[in-house]
């Protein structure tokens, strides 16, 4: 399995769920997950979910511009650094942002997100 | 020990040393270390100082806009994500970058850096 095409394959998975239903990404995190966000920190499924979906914008678009990933150690983990800017509904002007995913393996041959950092990047 | 004071002193040390004299990073690094530098990937303490070294300005200046981390597991690692602008000799204008570190501990107590990837953030 080639971790690149992993990793690129989830961002595009995680991107598409965000911008068509943001409350199905909850299956992506688990009880320990953490996501900073803008500098807030939320754990679990359930406050990671309530702060994405209570965003102040209903629509929204990302475009991916570099996935750059890393396996994170010994345990299969794998670091995936995105950027790439979001466009919202209404606004001309597209955002910028960093965020990087540990992505863990599960019994299952799959993934889930253990650490999550999100930072718009301000011009 | 305050997970977001350490990752603020191992920021102000990285680039304070990255400004000074980037050779001095190499302490930092292990032979399982890799840095993803704008999509080129190294590993080890030399071919990552080797890069940084090589990089086509002499001097630098970074400055620090935010820094979010997070414990990346049960193997007391820190996952450290900087967002900042970096300011070349001779260049009017900072260029924007975004960087994370993951950082796994040393038996002497101490840190170092297992992944390393770095963007600048295109305007």
């Amino acid at each position: 399995m080639d971790p690149d095409a992993v990793a690129k394959a989830f961002v595009e998975h995680y991107y598409r769920t965000f911008d068509a239903n943001r409350a199905g990404l909850a299956g992506l995190y688990q009880d320990g997950s953490m996501l900073t966000f803008e500098g807030q920190k939320l754990q679990g499924p359930q406050a990671i979910v309530g702060k994405l979906t209570s965003l102040p914008f209903d629509q929204c678009l990302h475009s991916i511009s570099t996935v750059d990933c890393q396996p994170s150690g010994p345990q299969g983990g794998m670091l995936v650094f995105v950027s790439g800017s979001l466009a919202l509904a209404g606004e001309h002007h597209p955002l910028k942002f960093s965020q990087m995913f540990h992505l863990m393996p599960t019994p299952q041959g799959s993934f889930y997100v253990l650490n999550d950092i999100f930072r718009l990047n301000y011009a």
